[in-house]
């Protein structure tokens, strides 16, 4: 991993795994999984964003192939939060948080990883939403629910703003400032997703203007 | 894209494209998702199938990665589409014969792309299929659907009529026929759509010889 | 196919995709498919796994591209299982054996093409449960059922425990013994398979200490 020269974005990278492991073991809970399941959703949720930005990329093997640390990190993750549970409630409130900071890190990641292929803009953005969000689009299909970030409060959209946040700095920036360029992004995402939270944001909903032949 | 010699299906693509963005949206329709979620949905339906084809093939990065345009158009269709529908019903006529003419497209260049890359007819007639109708695919399976291609009139059925009228004639046809051969073989996806839809024909449908033992 | 030094392997990765296509359109009998819908379902159970591993490793364009045989093979299955479920109900305890064959079979394939490839014991084992068990994963995601793998008696845990020992036995074994490697491999998928059946063995179920607030 030198994909940052600085290596804290790497250290959030492992905290953004190990956060999105955890919020996707907790949003199967009600579904009766077994182990495997569990660590199968807890896998899907932190790697899945990745692992279809790098495919659609042709990036391929996918990172998590090449280092294989992170299936370690998932599958330790997972297990601890399997045995905890049991005993102790998660703090409902600091998961937000934290999911707000992977949510942060993994768009930053996307957009660079784009970027450094030497793709155009718009698809910088696109891979930083999907980095960002599709893990949790893979896990709620698996789950049976249709995905939260579609009905939810501004999640997809808080990505989304930091990628186009992220790619500009980048592009108008002078090189070496990529460190600063990633916090600014992050405290975007983090700020548009908290105060989503707490204000209960949304955007628009889509209505028909008649009431819909198909049903 | 200088797939084919002739621009016609270069137009047609992007009218395609366009109009699976369109009828992606409304089969979502009852879903309550927001601007984000329709996106999305948009997105998929129009290069869904395209996608998996790329990916199948090795063909990566995918071709949207590889021409933004399709992505600047998705997204133009799918917010057009919202503001439209709140206030004017969708001509449903109209939508059916437009996405009968994306799915005869769609065919014909899944088909010659894999046929591009030197594959035998069986995976060109396969790749065909996939790219006209694995898009709603994806779309059905994010909205919690059983996908519709299982349960509705002759669709995939259609799309590989057509793939397979169109290997064949690429096979027995003096080469720089290629623009004919299109045209063929989309009158015979549309022509078979519309006939289904007409005349309610459905392939026949899976029965066990005994009520299941798994209820 | 000259994947194993030894041609009962090809054999019974041949029996294994017949196999899954018929548990495949077995499994989702309840659906009412049309003849195309069961075809996709057959096909997806029975590639969906190999073809996940493959495009996850980079080995593309994917196995059942570069060996159509895969694809008549599965079409004739489904295509005869279609005709034949009409009027001889299928041999429940015969098609249980048989799919904890496949189950081995594909563990095994998915290792071996992952070590093949030099990747680290740890991605091969990953590797040898999705080729067995994905394929599964995408048919129930498809008809819209939550991943049977996922609270089902031991299932995909058998082809994880099925894979650590493969890649045991070929780190410790002289070369030469891949055949009784395998051998082993699918004595202890098979077993751990059918007695999970038997005596109705479970991984434990996750559950929260707390009553979820999600509901």
């Amino acid at each position: 991993m030198t994909l940052f020269d600085v290596p804290f974005i790497y250290y959030l990278d492992i905290f953004g795994t190990i956060v999105f492991a955890i919020t996707g073991v907790l949003a199967a809970s009600e579904k009766r999984l077994d182990l495997f399941g569990i660590i199968v959703i807890g896998m899907v949720t932190a790697i899945g964003g990745g692992t279809i930005r790098d495919l659609v990329l042709g990036r391929t093997p996918v990172f998590w192939v090449v280092e294989p640390l992170y299936v370690w990190i998932i599958v330790s993750t997972t297990v601890v939060t399997f045995v905890v549970a049991r005993f102790h409630p998660f703090p409902r409130r600091t998961l937000l948080v934290s999911d707000a900071v992977g949510l942060g890190v993994f768009t930053v990641i996307g957009a660079k990883v784009a970027l450094n292929l030497g793709h155009p803009p718009v698809i910088a953005v696109m891979m930083g939403i999907m980095t960002g969000v599709f893990g949790g689009v893979v896990r709620d299909v698996l789950t049976g629910e249709i995905p939260m970030i579609f009905r939810k409060e501004i999640y997809a959209t808080a990505a989304m703003a930091g990628a186009v946040v992220f790619v500009n700095l980048q592009w108008f920036m002078p090189s070496g400032m990529e460190a600063i360029n990633a916090i600014i992004t992050m405290i975007v995402v983090i700020g548009l997703r908290l105060a989503a939270i707490h204000w209960h944001l949304q955007l628009p909903v889509f209505l028909l203007s008649t009431p819909s032949e198909r049903k």
